[in-house]
């Protein structure tokens, strides 16, 4: 296992620069020692204080026995194992999925030329990007136009492909929101460009984003002569679960229909809404609704089959819109594309799915309703129970999750914590998290992660633990906390 | 359609110029021009002198109604929809599923926690990575670590996630055969390093690989003050289907021992072998062979899903190995993949199920075995009467397939044809293949699309077209042809 490193072409400090200076947290230190102690536990049981490692940190729901919907996976199945459809096995496969499943797969699968084995279109399927153009077009009530839509593998390469073309040079920045989810940032270094940060306004109630903070943001980069060319919003947010109201969206595109930013919008929680007075919108509609003086912005928004109640994170699908962008810019997007030949049609299929579900009549509608409600009414259970635990927990400030799948606790740190962090040259919310890992197998992301205001800590857990455990997650998160509070208050 | 072009903040000339210089041509002009015609066939059916649009421009098998390999699916499909196997399912798919396929599949569950919907480990699930390595052991007869291996979406990201991160600066060389895979090109455009072009040489047998042009190429590069790190070698070749000898394999590893390179070994096409007297070997068992001297050279070789009998592009599986590469930059790599979070799980159940298909004794052997060799012998076949018909073909010399799925033909063009080609601003094997394209419905791909040596002309075509097809397809390749220099002849 231990390889010589004298002689060696490949060293750390002759690689792109680029790579080496990126962090990507949600998947860093912590999660890496999540496997460790998973392989622990694998192989030595009973070595450790817990019986599994439980992630919350990252939006993962079916690792954490959340089960994806029936009609989803019927259809899937038939895709992928077209023999089902054959005529001699119809009398069976009958009582094994439902007659609207066996419809769709005959539509998919006509749909990509007879087999998803085949490399598609590099923009995805033009059938299922229409059904995407269908989706859009009824969910916002303005055209969306097939040509203009991307399908990816999940959400984070088709922000990856937008961003590597937007960088022209080292000097362009992309303004994104702090807390932020660390795609950005990771992506903004790899493709060597300025990450132009705007501070989201924490109070008790939620993470607010205020026009005044993007106004200073964008002038304190432009008085430092970064070039500052598009502004990326979350909504809802991540890790920070707010959901932005229709005024501050129109804020937003007016700010950057004067400043001259393309507006890049990571729409993925768009279902993950859990306040009937705040409900989500899409930039698009919003846009749109401003009438044509706004028409020529540039919007670029993204959506996953990873989130939603559809959770279907390992199939990589997903889809970007264009909205205002010249055609030959995305022919440029066409190009990187197609350098990677097509996203996986297994995450496409999910695509049309998600978008088209079972509808009112259908055989599998009273099922997949059934479903999806049971899924969301869970999320909502947990995230208000979740938060009501964190808020009881001494020195913890929890805001309620409006949306998304993430709670995002503010924790003050007893001096002996920091202290003690900075000895191990850590930051104390990583110390934090790290113990949590070691303690009790909960594994969660350290605010410093995901960037935040200086000299204030905190964690980012999803809610995604099953209702059935949620008690005991509670109590086994809330002794550890009374024992580190206590450890380091001394 | 028409979107105003003043006042964008997005244009071409501010886009990162990487992207903009990109080319790459399996996927651009003629594949373009070739959906194009598709949808006319669709819309007006009749309105063309073709029924169909065969593209013969991409290793695109399933496309060209190539079967996928039952087992394999059956496995799918199960994953995919486990309550199929329910005990109170099991007598209904025990009549459409064979029980090692049932096995299999529960294996796979159990290894994913569950669902195929969750994300996976960045590097792919663990078991099947195990499962990798186990093939490649089994294969070389060395040992081989699945902490070394990493599941990717098909090759090319794998290729792409290595050069970015080995790419330090603009003046980084990357030695790479021409003719050449477009993905390389293209990937170290986007990556801003050099490419230094090696000729692979061409006869009426084969384009062999030859060390005294490699030296050439090297130290024209370095004399012009490149970087020289890695050189890459696609066997069997790609566009060019040749199968480097053992002995040339010794000479490529003494070459890049010699002068510090980083060795890349495309090995997609390991399967893809038509000559008994030309068999395939791993550069990592070639270099295992040559003993201590050269254990630490630093290797990546690479695989795919897509190719061999398998034939799964569009789920995009495939995987990369390290050899001698120190742990410290399996962590950098580790860290790029983290940013897209996981490969897709379908594409990583196709990786497990090309590693280990049935074995002799299995209930599916018997169909899985002569499903692999009723492909294999049809490739075989379909290689050599494609390869007899081009050479029949006035002006067109085209050394027999000793591997992979393309012919590379070489082409004698009429004079006319060459200033007709000038006049249109192309090149002239591009001119040949589009007119091929509207007049016949055959998409190939121009030789200039690989690059070539100055001054000769060939096109790559797959073998893929179905053998039912194929005397048909020939007729027509063949009728164009005549009438191609006919008409530039005058």
């Amino acid at each position: 296992m231990t390889i010589q490193r004298t002689d060696k072409v490949l060293q750390v400090s002759k690689l792109n620069p680029n790579v080496v200076n990126v962090e990507y947290a949600v998947r860093g230190e912590l999660a890496i020692r999540a496997e460790q102690l998973k392989e622990q536990l694998a192989s030595t049981p009973g070595s450790l204080p817990f019986k599994t490692i439980t992630n919350c940190n990252i939006g993962n729901p079916q690792q954490l026995e959340q089960k994806p919907i029936t009609f989803f996976r019927q259809v899937a199945s038939l895709v992928d194992y077209p023999d089902l459809l054959k005529p001699e096995n119809a009398q069976i496969t009958s009582q094994l999925f439902k007659p609207d499943a066996v419809d769709r797969a005959r539509t998919l699968l006509a749909a990509m030329g007879g087999s998803s084995g085949a490399y598609s279109h590099s923009k995805g399927i033009p059938l299922i990007r229409k059904h995407v153009a269908d989706f859009i077009e009824e969910r916002d009530g303005y055209p969306a136009n097939p040509e203009h839509i991307f399908l990816t593998a999940g959400a984070s390469p088709g922000v990856q492909l937008v961003l590597q073309t937007l960088i022209q040079n080292s000097n362009v920045g992309i303004m994104i929101p702090i807390p932020q989810y660390p795609l950005y940032t990771a992506s903004i270094a790899l493709f060597n460009g300025k990450a132009v940060p705007y501070y989201l306004d924490e109070s008790a109630e939620t993470f607010g984003l205020d026009i005044v903070e993007l106004k200073r943001s964008i002038q304190e980069a432009r008085n430092s002569g970064v070039d500052v060319r598009a502004l990326c919003v979350i909504n809802p947010g991540n890790p920070t679960g707010q959901v932005l109201t229709e005024e501050s969206m129109k804020d937003i595109i007016r700010f950057c229909h004067e400043e001259k930013l393309v507006l890049l919008a990571d729409e993925v929680y768009q279902t993950n809404i859990y306040l009937s007075t705040l409900p989500f919108h899409s930039f698009k509609k919003v846009l749109k609704s401003l009438g044509p003086a706004y028409e020529g912005l540039e919007l670029i928004s993204f959506n996953s089959v990873s989130k939603g109640m559809v959770g279907e994170c390992g199939r990589r699908g997903g889809y970007f819109e264009c909205t205002g962008v010249s055609d030959d810019i995305i022919d440029m997007f066409y190009k990187v594309a197609s350098v990677s030949l097509c996203p996986p049609v297994q995450g496409q299929v999910m695509v049309d799915l998600t978008v088209r579900p079972p509808k009112k009549g259908d055989p599998s509608y009273p099922e997949y309703r059934a479903e999806i409600d049971a899924i969301y009414e869970s999320l909502k259970r947990r995230a208000t129970k979740l938060a009501a635990a964190f808020n009881s927990l001494e020195g913890v400030i929890c805001p309620p999750a409006q949306g998304a799948m993430y709670l995002f606790p503010r924790i003050v740190l007893p001096q002996g914590a920091i202290d003690a962090a900075q000895k191990a040259g850590k930051q104390p919310d990583a110390l934090y998290c790290m113990e949590m890992l070691n303690a009790t197998g909960v594994c969660m992301v350290p605010g410093s992660g995901f960037c935040q205001r200086e000299g204030t800590w905190h964690f980012r857990s999803t809610f995604l633990p099953p209702e059935n455990q949620l008690d005991s997650f509670i109590d086994s998160v809330a002794h550890f906390h009374n024992s580190f509070v206590k450890k380091y208050s001394n």
